[in-house]
């Protein structure tokens, strides 16, 4: 059997994806948790100084969302046909661009750079991306994309919970159809298993934003 | 025949790995590209905010790589397996890393800021990066990934000039075998007739790049 393992910061963040994808085919992996103080030390042995890394019988990689979409395939996650696929892969990336943006303003270390960030951010940014995931999740049936569930799906519903704490908001609670896309992932047997076995706790993640978090007026 | 249709800047940025995929396979597409300055009439109507868009029997997408990534397909630029389609997905999203770290330093609005980003990036981020790519290069015989031409260096070859003007960079003269990549890419017969025909200026990309150059010391 292959042997497969995960590297990441103990976080969810965007090892969670990668674990959850693993948890739902049922496989055994190794799931190392890395303490974000430790990291400067493994930064430089790393293939591009990031995390989170993959290994598959000693082949290792890197990038968080080609592996979420290699493990995607792997587990019969994918679309019908190759633009099924390619909205799936648009959708991901999308929703990458998002997290991102939420990141930039979380990790602005300058006061009033920050403070420029924040009205555009919550007034126009988030509100034209959330509109657009709640409407691709009520035309897909409560998935984001090919009217299936696939990895996009985990991507969203693994660290949705992480991206509200991080920005202070409640993504769902206005977003009926994003709680769908989330219910379905989090509500297979699966994924509930994993979570009772391996229960990541999100406290730890709140204390680490909470240390990260730069001043700003929030 | 299926329609086509790129829509981007007129400059080659993240538009030209599209276009140059299209250019390779040899099929006719209608190449729609925006003024700068006529963007935000433009962007409420496009699905993200966003462009390049490519556009295949009416249905429309968004996400340059993701575009990439099909077409890489569609016209056989993949990997033989799953874990090279693997590596081939990582590299590009490392390369897009690169990019944009580049250009956060470019587009960076604050003097204090900018300055305080120039030696990092300058002495440790593209350097470190540059140490793997061409490592990568060498490792895969003149290409990316796979060992193998492939959509990467399609992604590679097409943007390299671009980031050079943006990051004040030789990227070539000091990796050889980047060079290589770029030289497997550039010769295809396919992509020489591409620009004889349409020889979109880096000219004009340097206009833009220094209209849109923020303070700092450089």
């Amino acid at each position: 059997m292959a042997k497969l393992k995960v590297t990441y910061f103990n976080l969810p963040a965007f090892g969670e994806p990668i674990r959850l994808l693993l948890a739902y085919s049922g496989v055994e992996f190794e799931d190392v948790l890395i303490d974000p103080n430790n990291w400067l030390n493994l930064k430089p042995k790393t293939p591009f100084g990031q995390l989170p890394l993959y290994e598959e019988n000693g082949k290792i990689i890197n990038q968080s969302v080609a592996i979420m979409r290699y493990l995607g395939k792997k587990y019969k996650l994918i679309g019908a046909d190759d633009w099924e696929d390619l909205e799936i892969d648009a959708m991901a990336e999308t929703f990458r661009d998002f997290i991102i943006k939420i990141a930039m303003y979380h990790y602005e270390p300058n006061d009033s750079a920050k403070d420029k960030l924040k009205e555009p951010l919550y007034k126009e940014t988030i509100p034209f991306y959330l509109e657009r995931f709640e409407k691709s999740a009520k035309e897909n049936g409560g998935y984001l994309a090919a009217k299936k569930l696939t990895w996009v799906d985990f991507f969203f519903a693994s660290m949705i919970d992480y991206i509200s704490l991080m920005g202070k908001l409640n993504i769902m609670e206005n977003n009926p159809n994003l709680k769908v896309v989330y219910d379905n992932v989090m509500n297979l047997p699966a994924i509930k298993k994993w979570y009772e076995k391996y229960p990541l706790s999100l406290e730890f993640s709140k204390v680490w934003l909470e240390s990260t978090r730069k001043p700003g007026k929030e």
